[in-house]
């Protein structure tokens, strides 16, 4: 039988998401013409139960670990590369650094399971389960007990920053080899086939690629029986330490009612394991962008999610849940401050005439 | 013989773009995970000679006027709308002052062409032409010579903005009317059929949009002669006082070297009268967002432009270029703010391994 994680997310606000629709009516610009800015806006309304969402407190958890199928040729980088990226998150250089501090984001990287002795930082929490996963390949990424407590981590973080008063988390990742088990575990949770969400990561060649896809075949089959008591033993068996990191990071803003802006190929692994163990999480979660990375477009079907931005990234970190934060602004902003046609004294659309009209 | 307009756009820096290329390859990321905003970067760097093009000092050109063709049917609102919007921009309380607010730019509205006598406010320029255009199904919208002076206008605006240190300038429009008169220039400028160009602008009904197609046939038969005698000409035929004036603003930020955000469909139709008198001027373009309006995406492919953002909109104002302004920022301060691998102490993709390393 499945294991569980007890938690309770709350339902999206109805009346909150019905006035900001027919606020969205009165504003002065033709009816949907702000696209999809207006049904954010009401989404939003919906996780928070109020038009002007605050957004200003916003947070990227970017999660760290090593993956134990890294040594099996299926990443362009070495495996210390993860270490060193780690390094380059405390010191500022690295894109989400870059990105965060331009749309005044705080990012928190925290080391879930990274195969190295990081120095301690003060930037750093240092939340290890393990020194990386063991090879998929070869048996399951980590145990039941490992995964949860993965989970618990995370949950952990979004709820030290609730705490300090969040008000968007937004998911992030590092970790060689994480495109594979993200893969694996979107394979499992969608009996989708390998070859339809495996893909190239940071820029495997075709060779490399050809051992990815047999890397996820392969791990799907060893771990058939674990992969089918559930979305928790799924990623215990397939899965990673900072994916499921981002699973419990997920459940918690989304059960305190934070919106939670979802980054691409990996992130969206997690959300899909999120969304498996508590369904209703799918409500809180928009996704920031479209990966380069094949299957991610699966990934949101299943979500019920479209993505803000399609701008080709492939990078993860959470680069492409920052991006997203100024459309999330603006949805609120233009909701909350433009005019309403009484206001403004202008002429609403005449659906009558528009039809009545004659041909002159 | 077409009339012309003198203007000497300069070339991109090649070497500027050059430089920018080989930076992109050494910062701490996979060769092209950062998409399209590594070739914006470059993009950029062309147009301004520098790897830092500032972006601090950004003006939305929002330009107004009346068209005749709104008193036949073609618009769902009346044509008082266009005045009472200038007077909601002069307010502070449209969509386009909104996000200008949000992202730090400031918005120059001009009358090019009101049908009203608006009343005198520091924040309008009142650089009206004429009293609207005369309907193009009868004759052309204006002459040549208030075309050009239009234009001039538009020109004056940006070298204004350009002495006071514009960054970046971003186009946008108010007019009803206008989406029937921009369907009629592109369909003259490309001869597409209407039925592929004319669109529902801020919602017309199915009668609506018939009546806008064969107005737009109907202005094209009509100004036949004189659209076949040069893209100035053609502007003066179908097009519109302020779609006029955006062509200057657009031809004049471009040879000051800054780059220009266009907007949706009213915006893509001025660049694209711009790109016909001077075609070096599509250089200088950065397509903000594509519209929704039917036929946008055939000005696009003519400019050779990929729009950054896909979100529904179809506003106008500035909306979706203001949107793109944390697009192009990204762009400049990753290229100019991220670690290289050097610097960061990171292994960098190892070609040779990845393309030996042993199926282990």
């Amino acid at each position: 039988m499945a294991e569980s994680i007890q938690i309770y997310i709350p339902p999206l606000d109805e009346g909150a998401m019905r006035q900001a629709e027919a606020r969205q009516a009165r504003l002065t610009k033709p009816a949907a013409s702000l696209g999809r800015l207006e049904a954010l806006s009401i989404s939003l309304a919906g996780m928070t139960g109020r038009l002007d969402t605050p957004l200003a407190n916003r947070v990227v958890f970017t999660l760290a670990a090593d993956h134990g199928v890294a040594l099996e040729g299926v990443s362009a980088y070495p495996r210390e590369v993860t270490a060193q990226m780690v390094l380059n998150f405390l010191n500022g250089g690295a894109a989400i650094n870059v990105l965060a501090r331009q749309m005044d984001a705080r990012v928190v990287v925290a080391d879930l399971g990274v195969d190295a002795d990081l120095p301690a930082h003060p930037d750093l929490r240092s939340l290890k389960v393990r020194r990386g996963t063991a090879s998929i390949t070869r048996g399951p990424a980590m145990s039941v007990r490992e995964a949860r407590q993965a989970i618990g981590h995370g949950r952990l973080l979004a709820r030290e920053e609730i705490a300090r008063s969040l008000d968007v988390a937004l998911t992030g990742d590092m970790g060689i080899g994480n495109t594979t088990a993200s893969a694996a575990l979107i394979c499992a949770l969608t009996e989708l086939d390998p070859k339809d969400v495996v893909g190239r990561g940071t820029g495997v060649d075709d060779e490399g690629l050809e051992r990815k896809r047999q890397a996820v075949r392969t791990a799907l089959a060893v771990n058939a029986e674990l992969i089918s008591k559930g979305p928790l033993e799924t990623l215990a068996a397939v899965g990673g330490l900072e994916i499921a990191g981002l699973v419990g990071v997920i459940l918690e803003a989304a059960a305190g009612r934070r919106p939670v802006v979802i980054d691409g190929f990996i992130s969206g692994a997690a959300a899909l394991v999120a969304a498996r163990i508590a369904p209703a999480v799918a409500g809180y979660m928009i996704a920031g962008h479209r990966s380069q990375e094949l299957g991610h477009g699966a990934v949101l079907r299943r979500l019920g999610l479209t993505p803000l931005l399609d701008l080709d990234l492939r990078l993860g970190e959470g680069t492409g849940a920052v991006l997203a934060l100024p459309l999330l602004e603006a949805a609120v902003r233009t909701l909350n401050e433009m005019a309403t046609f009484d206001e403004a004294g202008v002429s609403e659309r005449d659906q009558e005439a528009a039809h009545n009209s004659p041909h002159n």
